[in-house]
């Protein structure tokens, strides 16, 4: 079967490779339906972060069950399932208090290797999220925002829930990917009041406004932060959504917080330290980390999804077929589509 | 006037300075009636942090009102009265949300010299609590409860509070001075069901325990760190109330929350810095700051004490004269007292 696997530092390629088989049992093996690029596969794709060659991050998808497990009772082959990047086991105290993404259960947490016609999923027994009839029932549009379930939907809703937003906050989202996209929706969806995205894309600037942004802030550095602290009363964002991870992006989140505020961080941290005082002196909070993804999609998102609430497959705005893998990472690295969408199979 | 002011590490002795005066519209000039030593004043005392000879960092007051300025209409001369060390206006972003501590209108949001016979206490219109009658009115042990409200109580209590202490929760203490004990009082107020504190000095085991701790750990490091994952059932506690400030506690903090659990951090950092992705891989989320004072203690402390609901003043299990008040800072140096406290007049 094919599966992606990184060349070098700006190239990847489909190999072909054993198909998986069940190693444990509460394995379960999937056909994957959809798949598609994170921003998170661009760390390894643009060189920053170093993985070896054939290494595949890929970590979304949709999936029909093509095997499973002894121990799997909750889904079985043909089923039509979400595919988390996480994969909790639903009651340990982690889960329990609703952060599966820490799951103290399961080492091997993460999903890789989704960029694939099949792939191995771990601990499926509860994480996997099934859904109702199959992918044929539904628009290509309806499959879109049911991948984002797999990632980036939950993700930039994460960084809303531990950012605490509740109705009437001002909210500043910083980074304008998918999940930051996501996450603007998320805001709207817990009531806030003001939620303003920085970003420099237009394409991006529409989308957000389309999610629920209420102003767009352009510039970076000092004149960004005055503009939001402008736009704020002069105080600054009850709550601000960092997706980005990157030491700039966290310099910036902490200068648009007001005192007491919540900073929910969703963007893996890619900087050396944090000053501890800097927070410190301002009571801001510092929150997030690995999205609860089982835990928001079987709370709700699935729901709001399906009954057309929220419409996250937006954030696909170019689609490739696996063969094209490469193009679709080359169009994402390049700000050519704010996520690359893979059509894998039927 | 008598003032203290530091000789050198180690060493501080009572200087003959001239009575402080009126200096804004939104000044106070107070007659001490009881001061005391903070564990803060220790870092300076120890030579771990640097001031200039003569600097007194006293913050902690309860006091007679001598005089006040022309915009003071809160409180008039002979008003017996708490003085918090923080400032705040009651009415910018931070105070509103009640982070009277990260005051925006005021960059002197602290207090200094209140270990002397008078101090003026700036911005104190919003800031300064009165209470009912007058010092004579009350026992020591209740003067002794009052004081604390000048800091170490609402300080242990904003370090439950942001650490989101709620009904059922297992709590860990780490730092057993007076704002640790007064954690453990707080967490217990709101609602916790198991409170360990990290101890180990007899008389603050004992204290901790009157105070509402279910368990004790004494050792630190991998012992200490094993011996409270124990207590909790393997996972760690929903809340640690970090009360140091140092390098030590803030990793022992760090190792003993469970995975989406929230350390509440009460003890000026003393640290270079934080690894931003230990934190972010397990959820844990990270609050606190400098105290808000007035709020809390307006909102609900100083009548838990007038009630004798609470009783935090047994925090202070020496008595000293201001004129012995380099003894007082060596006897908490040498831990030969939770925490020393000044009789200035009567």
């Amino acid at each position: 079967m094919k599966l992606t696997g990184m060349v070098k530092a700006e190239e990847v390629k489909l190999n072909e490779v054993a198909k998986p088989t069940l190693q444990a049992s509460d394995d379960v093996i999937l056909h994957i339906v959809r798949a598609c690029v994170c921003g998170s596969d661009l760390w390894n794709y643009r060189g920053i972060d170093h993985v070896a060659e054939g290494h595949n991050s890929g970590h979304e998808a949709i999936a029909i069950v093509e095997e499973v497990g002894d121990d799997i009772t909750t889904v079985k082959p043909g089923d039509f399932v979400i595919a988390p990047f996480t994969h909790g086991c639903g009651h340990c105290a982690a889960c329990i208090n609703g952060f599966d993404g820490g799951c103290l259960n399961h080492q091997d947490n993460f999903s890789n290797d989704a960029q694939a016609e099949y792939m191995r999923y771990q601990h499926a027994q509860w994480s996997l999220i099934k859904v109702p009839g199959q992918p044929g029932d539904y628009s290509e549009g309806m499959l879109k925002s049911l991948l984002t379930l797999s990632d980036v939907m939950p993700t930039g809703y994460h960084a809303a829930k531990t950012a605490d937003v509740k109705r009437g906050d001002k909210v500043v989202v910083v980074g304008d990917g998918a999940v930051g996209l996501c996450a603007v929706l998320s805001a709207k969806m817990l009531g806030a009041a003001q939620i303003i995205i920085m970003s420099r894309h237009e394409d991006r600037q529409k989308l957000a406004r389309e999610f629920g942004a209420t102003d767009v802030v352009a510039d970076r550095g000092e004149s960004g932060i005055k503009q939001v602290l402008d736009l704020t009363g002069g105080t600054g964002a009850d709550a601000v959504l960092e997706c980005v991870g990157a030491e700039s992006s966290t310099a910036q989140a902490m200068a648009v917080v007001r005192p007491g505020g919540t900073i929910g961080r969703v963007g893996l941290p890619h900087m050396a330290n944090m000053n501890p005082a800097e927070s410190f002196y301002r009571n801001v909070k510092i929150a997030g980390g690995p999205a609860s993804v089982t835990t928001y999609v079987k709370g709700g998102l699935l729901k709001a999804v399906l009954d057309g609430q929220i419409n996250p497959g937006k954030v696909f705005t170019k689609t490739f077929a696996l063969d094209d893998v490469d193009a679709a990472y080359q169009a994402m690295d390049k700000r050519e589509t704010i996520k690359s969408y893979l059509v894998v199979s039927d």
